[in-house]
């Protein structure tokens, strides 16, 4: 079968790889339909050393379950499924705590003797757990929609919720990519009465404002901590939810923070430390987030999706077929597209 | 009057100084009955650099009260009250959700022209917003638990909250000097099933006991680590309370969370930065805390002491006049004293 695999930094492939296959009777087959490339994936786009074998690509995928191992009790073939960015057992301590990104039993999509999402067909280990049936067929309207739920859209409900976003509260998110702006989506959500987008590029923007963003700030560095401060009474956001990473985002989303409010950071971090130790401990400010638990929020999230409250798959901007991956990776990285869907 | 003056580290003397005085009509005049020598005041001792001036200690005080200005409405002349580590107003938006540290017009005792709390007396701002009148006798029995009320018994508690102690969960408290062991009761007293306390001197071990402590870890570091993820099912504690400060105390702590879990930080960092950014983003672990609202949990509290139902004053394991301060300060920071209180 034809999958995407990564070479090196800017050396992205359709390759032929060996056919997706069950393994253990906890597998399901899935023959993907739609897969998206992510934020995190141009990492390794930028960055990676080069390999001889490669690295297999994507992490968020729908399709159609093809066959099941002979443990399966909660997908048959013929179900349109949705996959979370990890694989987990739903039953382990973790799982059962909605902490499924640490299940005992999971793991991660591309690693050994396991597919990745950007390709024809995917063995999903741990398929119980694992996947969530979609009760709409597999080329509904709302795939776009739907196949945020694997990844982007369940990652800034968590940035939210970390950020403790509730009614009454204002809220402010760093970043305007594909998590920032299902950040917006979120806060508004839940509840937020005002909601201050850190961002600059105007397309992003423009739709960041349609998912409900009350204010823009432009500025970068202590320029956008002055202007956050000034939108919000002089004291920052009771919520910030950190959607980018990088050291200056952090040290932005911990200075807009008001004293006992909070940060939920989901932008994979850059650096080893989180800076502002001092000034956030003054502040008595908590700093929350981490890989989001996608498959615990599914079934709360796919209510909205199905009955059109959210609309979370306007993030994506640019639809290709696998040949078109490589060119999708490098205009997301040249912030030409926000966010690429895969029809393989 | 006399009054605690640090000239540099390592040297504090017992100073006359101008007599407290009312100067704004929200002002009150205490006279000290009991004051403490608090862990934060050794950072100072062990490194403040020579000072012509000086500059005056002792942030928690219990007293009665000689004067009040003409807007004091809450205390009057003869009561005994009780004052939190930093005066606030009361009435402002962060007094109003609880969090006094960020009171818009509080402070800091022993700030420009304001007194502190290791004196014969002090003016107290905001006295309305800042003093807790206490039902009892200025020589009560319970003087020492009630003069925790001040800070070690908030810091502790607030530590706990922090750290999202709950009935169910499992608490590790790093650092065994009068903080620590104030989370050990205020874990106890929130319901925490299984109380860990890392921590090597054999007096406070066993006062840790009594408070509630199940075990206790005497290793350090990666020794340490290892050890209380045996002690909780190799996965770490849900919350801990960080009672030091130091950067291998946050380490320790930050390692021996368990995923999804809190850190509640109490002691002053002494780094700029938070290290383990990427470990605990992985495993979505919180940070919380800093100076604690202390003004905020008095009442709370208080009931608690005044029943017998904690007993924080046993933290306090010497007592002396003014005249033997700079030696409790010798003593505690050759460990020689858990924690110093004293009787002007």
């Amino acid at each position: 079968m034809r999958a995407t695999v990564m070479f090196g930094a800017g050396d992205v492939r359709i390759e032929t790889v060996p056919d997706a296959h069950l393994i253990d009777p906890t597998d399901a087959l899935v023959v993907v339909t739609r897969a998206a490339i992510c934020g995190s994936d141009l990492w390794p786009y930028q960055t990676m050393e080069h390999s001889e074998t490669g690295r297999r690509m994507g992490h968020e995928f729908i399709g159609v379950v093809e066959a099941v191992g002979a443990e399966v009790r909660s997908v048959k073939a013929g179900d349109v499924v949705v996959a979370p960015f990890l694989y987990s057992d739903g039953t382990c301590v973790f799982c059962r705590e909605g902490l499924h990104t640490s299940c005992i039993h999971g793991g991660r999509w591309g690693g050994d003797d396991v597919d990745a999402g950007q390709g024809e067909a995917v063995r999903v280990p741990e398929a119980d757990g694992t996947l969530v049936v979609l009760p709409v067929g597999a080329d509904d309207a709302l795939m776009p929609s739907l196949l945020t739920l694997s990844d982007v859209m369940g990652t800034g409900h968590h940035a939210a919720l970390a950020a403790r976003v509730g009614p009454g509260r204002t809220a402010a998110v760093v970043g305007d990519g594909a998590v920032g702006l299902c950040g917006v989506i979120a806060a508004r959500r839940l509840g937020a009465e005002q909601i201050v987008l850190v961002g600059r590029h105007p397309d992003r923007i423009a739709l960041a404002r349609e998912f409900g963003a009350t204010d823009i700030v432009s500025e970068r560095g202590d320029e956008a901590v002055e202007r956050v401060r000034e939108l919000t009474g002089g004291f920052g956001a009771h919520s910030v939810l950190e959607c980018v990473g990088h050291g200056l985002s952090t040290v932005t989303a911990l200075d807009i923070v008001r004293p006992g409010g909070a940060v939920g950071r989901v932008g994979l971090p850059q650096e080893a430390s989180i800076p502002e130790s001092l000034p956030t401990f003054f502040r008595n400010v908590t700093i929350s987030g981490g890989p989001a638990p996608a498959r615990a929020y599914i079934e709360e999230l796919l209510p909205d999706v199905l009955e059109g409250r959210i609309e979370p798959g306007r993030v994506f901007d640019r639809v290709t077929d696998l040949d078109g991956v490589p060119d999708g990776y490098r205009a997301m990285n040249d912030r030409e597209a926000i966010k690429v869907m895969i029809e393989p």
